[in-house]
């Protein structure tokens, strides 16, 4: 089954690079920007919290026709109702997450090798977060980076669309695009952005979708 | 609805305290010396292992009989097939949970406050965490101590069972019971003992159910 995302410029949200603006703000922007996605991220954030803002988020997501993606959290993603969740290696294995989400629900995973590609290339997750594509200081836990070449030579056999993750601003958007990536993620080249709006309007031009 | 759960002794898991002892093995000695529920509590551990550590227990307590709950965590606590939750004032909303969890599932809710409680009064729970009885080092985002005697004041108006949590052990089990707690929950009287049965056995004589 394959689920209609258009994956092209997708926003992860991270408040603490926003300065201080509220959330709300600095997604509605990127969206008014060309923001095709949106994944709520939040690492230090109670459930309640969590589940709460999720929703005020997709509140205002909905009538603009933008998923709301959950980070990790397949239980924030029920209550809140979001359209899907993203997980990486350590969290819930795909298989239980599509079972409690639902045959319709997004779900990305990331791949941080190309061993962890190969087995998810047997998987029906929706899309393949290549993380990280670039190396940068908001991921932390994560080891070698693909580089361009890297996900050219994932884009060639990968099944699934594959989404850049790590370091992607205007400087690389458009190598990016070049290698075969379906969709951009971008966190602090558009959190951290002074004019959030202007930074994923520039990023979609260059990306060319 | 009341769902049918013996609260007697609450084994609530801390593998930090557990003396490099593997999990499974405090667990099921504590339950040998009579724990009558577990939780399962993992602060810094990652969905995927949280998710296995929960399956492996559960696999070890339904042929005993001994229900497996997980804490905070519904995602957890429905991917492995858990038979309920417990949640706190910043854990997700009781509503939310229920809804996820199904009518079936126990869950408990602690209150830390008189005015947690009374709002807790209106709820379909199927217990409340009196948290904390007494002051704790395990818990460190918990404020006023209920004591004893605010202990039995809720007893005396509460439409749910009260579990006793934090700072109980053999020294005070007797005078938990008194003041009309259904049952005790236990961490490190349990996990940090040197041998986990006795204690777990010594604490039910002296709550004496």
């Amino acid at each position: 089954m394959r689920r209609a995302v258009d994956l092209t410029l997708y926003l992860v949200t991270d408040r603490e690079l926003s300065r201080g603006r509220p959330l709300e703000d600095v997604v509605l922007a990127a969206v008014r920007g060309g923001a095709t996605l949106v994944q709520l991220r939040e690492k230090h954030t109670g459930t309640r919290d969590f589940v709460a803002l999720a929703r005020a988020l997709r509140a205002r997501l909905e009538p603009l026709k933008i998923p709301l993606i959950i980070n990790d959290r397949v239980d924030v993603a029920l209550a809140s109702g979001a359209a899907g969740v993203h997980i990486g290696q350590r969290d819930m294995a795909y298989p239980d997450a599509r079972r409690l989400m639902g045959p319709g629900a997004i779900i990305g995973l990331s791949v941080e090798t190309p061993e962890q590609a190969a087995e998810a290339a047997r998987l029906d997750v929706d899309y393949l977060g290549v993380s990280p594509v670039f190396s940068t200081p908001t991921k932390t836990d994560t080891t070698t980076e693909w580089g361009i070449e890297g996900l050219a030579n994932l884009a060639r056999v990968s099944p699934h669309p594959l989404v850049a993750i790590g370091g992607i601003n205007a400087t690389n958007a458009r190598a990016v695009a070049a290698a075969g990536a379906a969709g951009i993620a971008v966190v602090s080249a558009i959190c951290a952005a002074v004019d959030p709006e202007a930074a994923a309007r520039e990023l979609r031009v260059l990306f060319g979708k």
